[in-house]
């Protein structure tokens, strides 16, 4: 999908939270502020959101010197969680369905998404995840959970830091041999990298490979050969959050995204009203 | 006080709903919106953020072609809330203290603002107004209300279309004969002018006044002579709205903001949470 006019305001807002997790100095800020205004003035705005915060990111990262701007909030997310893991681990196999509940859970955790929304406390995640308990999943949820027993090879695009211990939850009720952990190939956001995976354990679970991009989200044009294979033969693409979504929503294969809509632009092109938990198989895939 | 980085993702939102209003050419918004982001990449910040909108909403009425994109929303909420008018006319005379009712209507009015709100409906307006009832306003709202009384020129600076019914509710609890109402001078976002204030009757209750400017809020050097001699001679100035206190919080007289705090940067200059309704008193006011 294209980066639309309303996604704009929103990319330079992550840019400011961004520099502000970089510097204190505020005059280096505000040229940083005025460096990315300028970019994007004279960007090619038919690419999508997350290929315009790669370039803004990149040019941060030249312009302010820090190559992981949010290590520390990723850092406290992956704690946070974990901390809550055996309580939810509980709470899945203790449920009625777990695979379900499993997979609310995956949906919920992708409240934690600082590339939408600023400021994110633990206090917004831990009631968005209690609420997700009675929360229904618009979608293709019944197909999704048979697809997942059915398949032989899945590729799982992570996310963000925090929200991949609810990935781990999942992927725990699966055949961890039929499992393959996609993560971003370099620190963006606050998106999953390999440090991530390592640090809530899914390496020793799972295969985990990066993607060789600095999106957030996934550009297959911008990934390993090594990533775009596992891509294209996977029985199953389960790919999570609006990143992912608006990088990969147009490709001719089935994919399962899990999200929460969070910006009316995704709204719209979903058709699902903002704050949905959702599975949605995307356009060309294969309906059940 | 001065332009924020925080502020800009705001300003530039604000600027494309008001392209939306203005034309459905996609390419000609996307035209105004590189513009834009150009002429703010390279604009002073250290200047109020309504400056910086009024050269935006220049930039746009020359990009596209409209003198007031607001002109219908301003005539939907002018005509919704005087439809509604009766009903909070019995409420306030009703009350045990119909003057301190009318000034937290007078703030829940300010919930009207399409400078810090895309897509306001005439729901969340009505539900914030409804709760009003029960909100506490903070600040200084007793010496406000004596100074009230006891003033004997009274400039009251409007802020949006819709609110100034409010505005009028208030007013009719003072002696006319002591009002001069003022309003924006040009069409600018959904701000008040004379067209508001005669479209609601305020013109045949007190005097009414134009700011002389176009920008939304109340920049002294952009006003007329009459104007700024009414601002210096009056006993009493109130002032609606985050426009007018953006630019005139630092104005050396006293001036009483009446406003909800609406966006973190007005929280953190306040010292208010977001959400408050507040009286205010700026720092060069002489205290109760």
């Amino acid at each position: 999908m294209i980066t639309t006019l309303d996604c704009v305001p929103c990319l330079i807002r992550q840019s400011i939270e961004a520099s502000g997790f970089t510097s204190d100095d505020y005059s280096l800020r505000e040229k940083a502020l005025r460096e990315i205004l300028r970019k994007i003035s004279e960007s090619d705005l038919t690419v999508s959101p997350p290929v315009i915060a790669r370039d803004i990111h990149r040019a941060l990262r030249d312009l302010c010197g820090s190559t992981d701007p949010y290590c520390e909030v990723k850092k406290k997310f992956n704690s946070l969680i974990m901390s809550m893991a055996d309580r939810f681990r509980k709470i899945i196999t203790g449920s009625d369905d777990p695979l379900l509940t499993a997979v609310k859970l995956a949906i919920a955790g992708n409240v934690i998404d600082s590339g939408v929304k600023s400021g994110l406390t633990e206090q917004e995640v831990i009631a968005s995840i209690e609420s997700s308990f009675s929360e229904t999943i618009s979608g293709d949820t019944d197909y999704f959970i048979s697809r997942l027993s059915d398949a032989k090879k899945i590729l799982y695009i992570a996310d963000n830091a925090g929200e991949i211990v609810f990935d781990r939850l999942l992927i725990e009720l699966l055949d961890p041999g039929k499992v393959i952990l996609a993560v971003r190939g370099f620190p963006v956001i606050n998106d999953a990298t390999v440090d991530d995976a390592e640090s809530v354990g899914l390496d020793r679970l799972v295969s985990v490979i990066q993607s060789g991009s600095d999106v957030p989200g996934t550009l297959l044009d911008d990934c390993t050969e090594e990533f775009s294979r596992i891509f294209r033969e996977a029985d199953l693409v389960v790919a999570k959050g609006q990143g992912n979504y608006e990088t990969l929503c147009d490709e001719e294969r089935d994919i399962f995204f899990l999200l929460k809509v969070k910006c009316h632009v995704i709204a719209a092109h979903t058709g699902l009203p903002a704050g949905t938990h959702a599975v949605i198989l995307n356009k060309h895939g294969i309906k059940g």
